[in-house]
């Protein structure tokens, strides 16, 4: 069961943390998703897993974060991006008031890549500075999962964004946020400096999609939901059996 | 109307980006809010008036930022604190990138008592580092109405917190998130040197209601919202038209 | 009794603070206050009232800082303005310094609006990383004694600027730094945007006066001095029992 | 003449800024002087020395800072030390702010040697950053000076403190703050690693006296602030008319 | 032709970088390779590429960068670790000096995982802030080299230390270095939430080798350099074409 | 006899430590030596100090940082500059990794001088904050060891710079760097304002000699590093003993 502190009072925090659970919450971004996702795309996805998660750990629901780093993307309209300095001082801020609040520990689900960096650092801090055990969760296996459900390939290993794994999770929990109708296929081709120097992606491909939205479907959204949290759990209970 | 950004496309962002629209988002805070008000109170209160003033100035409601400056309440279990530095940083963040995305002004419209020297401080710098306007709206005239359509008294001059006046507006907006049969109010008495010496209001406070909420109604609340938006939209329209 | 820093040698300071004296010092501002008032009015006042403070606890008077955080009026020719980090920083270094001096607490007396904030956020500090007490004292009861005391009208609720009541006080302790034959009276109209938008003072008052210091009067300024010091020892000493 | 703008209204401080004056002031420090001198010996000689030059140059004189960076003093009783960083974010918040107010240049007096690392690197930064410039004036010319009026050595090459120098300055410009009944020599012997590790003087020092303040007198303070403000006109005015 | 800045005199830095030589420097680490490979490992390993690549573009080769980002490997002896910003301001500060110097471009070899992270930013900021351009180049193709060139297996996906990889390389360039009797293979199990939480390496590997490394021969490590050099020289010929 | 770091593998590292061996490592500086001495001078001179300091006292050698703080040389090209900030963290994070690593103490050798105040407020903060011994050795009694070994005069006292001392030292150990062919002596004359005004040196000195490097010969070069090396043993050793 979830609780989620959006509903719980003070005292009901204070009973619950009292008990054990540990406090989770999603971080996403407000970053371009083509033509057809919102963009809210990666706080929804990352946020429907992290209710899943929530659903079998008892745990604590907090707010999510809905902004994130997205300097890559930062040239399309309507990308709001976080220094990484902001974010890791955001979630070092929330952890330590868990941590007075004798929250054991914080599960983070990170909807996007951009985010890993700065929520890994972050982790670190608490960990060596202050002793707070935070787990930081991509989507785990995510390759794998990819393989199995989805038809299209990725345009660059690794590389999902607004495609046919996202889209079909956004056609299942929220899908009066899409507009399949102008959803459209983007191979762009990598500039072979890609991962060596600073590019913005805007740059090589202009419709901000990445891989073959078209094959998306609410079925294939639902099957990658289950799929995530059969795979994240394991993760997190030996986290949570670790404290 | 209100275009929430959580609804938007990237093109649609910049369609209604280059149309004029300005930003709006709240900022809330994770809070202590008695024993029958929940953790956003805060969020939820001022999203609502957000809502409103976005559905009359045709803005782009981006998501709210559901944490804020907490110090004086982090003794409460379930208060959770930003740094001033970190709440500013984020604002800062997002008006940066809001001017890049050639978005011509930006509404914060504030909820907790905290945020305001911080986001003052972040639209100080706005303006003057970057030539980039930021309105934070607190809650105006919010003496007035008090006095107009509450029943009781609050504990010291301009501290609402937990009362008549908050608790009515989330019986309207969300009713599910309060626990009515819980409120009593609160009217401790405050020390001395409360305003000159750093003070948790836990100190002398235990139940962290400043005021009665048992007169609190949903009717009430939706008429504060209705005197809140009517006490914005002058000031909002002001800032518009000096763009 | 005031022990003065600037009077004092090393072996003198010691023995006074195991003595158990706190420390106190003023804050102040270098800032315009209209054409008949010094540069230095705010740091000669709450300097006044420093001394008066000191003389009633045995404290030892420290050097008056006398520049400020003056944002609002750094588009008048000769306001000097810090940035809120530099005096939490300058206040933070001193109050450490103190506390390895073993002196029990430190009391300021600031004279200066837009010093409250970061004033507050070191005293915050302080309290919660060293747990050392430190007092921000702002004129207290200041709406009360200007009422009984002062004839003119303040031309926003709490706004105190270059009028009858600071004009008078710096008549009655240096009154070789006011030109009172250029006093004239300033009530400017607010926009109706000034306590949501970041506002010069300068775009909307030219002279910089707000009020009539033409009613001041040297009578008056002892008359509040003693005022402002009967409302400050209570608080004061309810600090220092608290120790 | 001397603008001192404690006395200075802010269309005052416009003219003479306007007329070419720059800006001189003081940096002190809060620091042990022995048995027999005061916490403000620093900053009552660079204030003395700045007054002089001022008068030469019709200078506008703003209030000194009477804190500086006194780490390897801060072991003693009563000395206040400031982080280097805060001394620089003060200064440089100053220069700015004198930018902005169309002051021509900036001459810091500075009194203490801990000040000059941060002072040389704020007028680095002023010059760099901004173009604006600003001389830090130590005491020129300082050991022939002293060789040339006072009959004492120095405990080591070019350290002066607490001494014939520096109590003999006081003694002409406040007489009050000395207790020469309670001056006595200081000749430690400095360890051998003194310049290669951090040390605080007060390891081999007990009394802080450094030199031989027994020889002090009124008369050669007033030579050595007239041989210091000869030694200084040169520079000064080679500034100037390098503006 | 490599030009090394340690033995250009200043004339001839200019006279190089006026003919449009790009400037190049590694930047490795100061950590644990096993009981058999030294502590510059890193450094000395993609000093070695950088050198390749500078002799095939005429560049000016700077000096390396000995230490690098170790978080997770500092709990073993002999590793020294910088912090993310520390490296992000070291290699910021070079880049800004070069591109006063006129220098047309930075390339940075990079030979250690942990500061990816730390020079991507670096390169984001000076391309963004300063318009300068910096490539960070990592190993090239290394999973594929690998492969093609060693017999042994990485203990996990694109994890290469102190194997049969890293120490082929140092047989090569720097065998002096090499302990190859204490060589022994290290397949450490890792945990289950290796990538979710921070850890260190030494909780689940005490004698830190990552591999095989006794299959490691000197003509090995000439292969892959060779092979590391053709993957990066089309990268980096691209990136100058792009100037 | 010197353990260089570059040669250890961790256990090594781990057992001499544990013997008692301090950390030394030379600072240099990547900047502009006149037209025959190389950019990295102070890094090789300083380096070659350190070596023979590390012989002396056995010591761990780590590797030098070939960068430092010459902002006064930053507009002669090929000079590269680090902010004083940047220099202190590198070295407050090696020392940090030191004392992890139970290294007693950590000795720097410094070969430059605008680094010596970046590394003494590292040294002082690590005393301070960690209560970890680090000693920064600047060149011991160089003006008497010039005067004994050379011919030549400085331009200014205490002033060496690509000069007989420094061009003699890298004759001994780095000839190859040196066009001695090149050399010629620089004697300009220092702006009256020099010491009180930030300034650059190539404002006044286009050939970036100051002093006569014509006279320098290897032989002179072996005597310098033997009179440093003989004045520096005796400080280490105290502050060996002393730890």
């Amino acid at each position: 069961m979830r609780y989620k502190s959006q509903e719980l009072t003070w005292p009901d925090f204070e009973r619950i943390a009292k008990d054990g659970a540990i406090a989770v919450f999603a971080v996403g971004a407000h970053e371009e998703h083509g033509p057809h996702c919102c963009l809210q795309t990666d706080t929804i996805m990352s946020q429907a897993l992290a209710e899943r998660i929530a659903d079998q750990i008892d745990a604590i629901l907090l707010p999510a974060i809905p902004y994130g780093e997205c300097w890559s993307t930062s040239k399309y309209p309507g990308t709001i991006s976080l220094q990484p300095e902001t974010l890791i001082a955001l979630v070092t801020d929330i952890a330590k008031s868990l941590q007075k609040n004798l929250v054991r520990a914080l599960l983070i689900v990170n909807g996007h890549f951009g985010n890993q960096s700065p929520l890994f650092l972050a982790s670190r801090r608490m960990k060596e500075m202050l002793d707070y055990p935070v787990m930081v969760l991509d989507y785990p296996d995510i390759d794998r999962i990819f393989s199995e459900i989805c038809e299209s390939k990725p345009p660059a290993p690794g590389f999902y964004h607004a495609d046919e794994f996202e889209t079909s999770v956004i056609l299942a929990v929220a899908p009066h946020t899409v507009q399949m109708e102008k959803a459209e296929p983007g191979y762009p081709i990598f500039p072979i400096t890609y991962s060596a120097c600073p590019t913005f992606l805007s740059d090589f491909n202009p419709n901000g999609v990445f891989g073959d939205p078209t094959k998306a479907t609410a079925e294939k959204g639902w099957l990658i939901l289950d799929a995530l949290t059969e795979a994240s759990i394991p993760i997190v209970k030996t986290f949570i059996e670790s404290l």
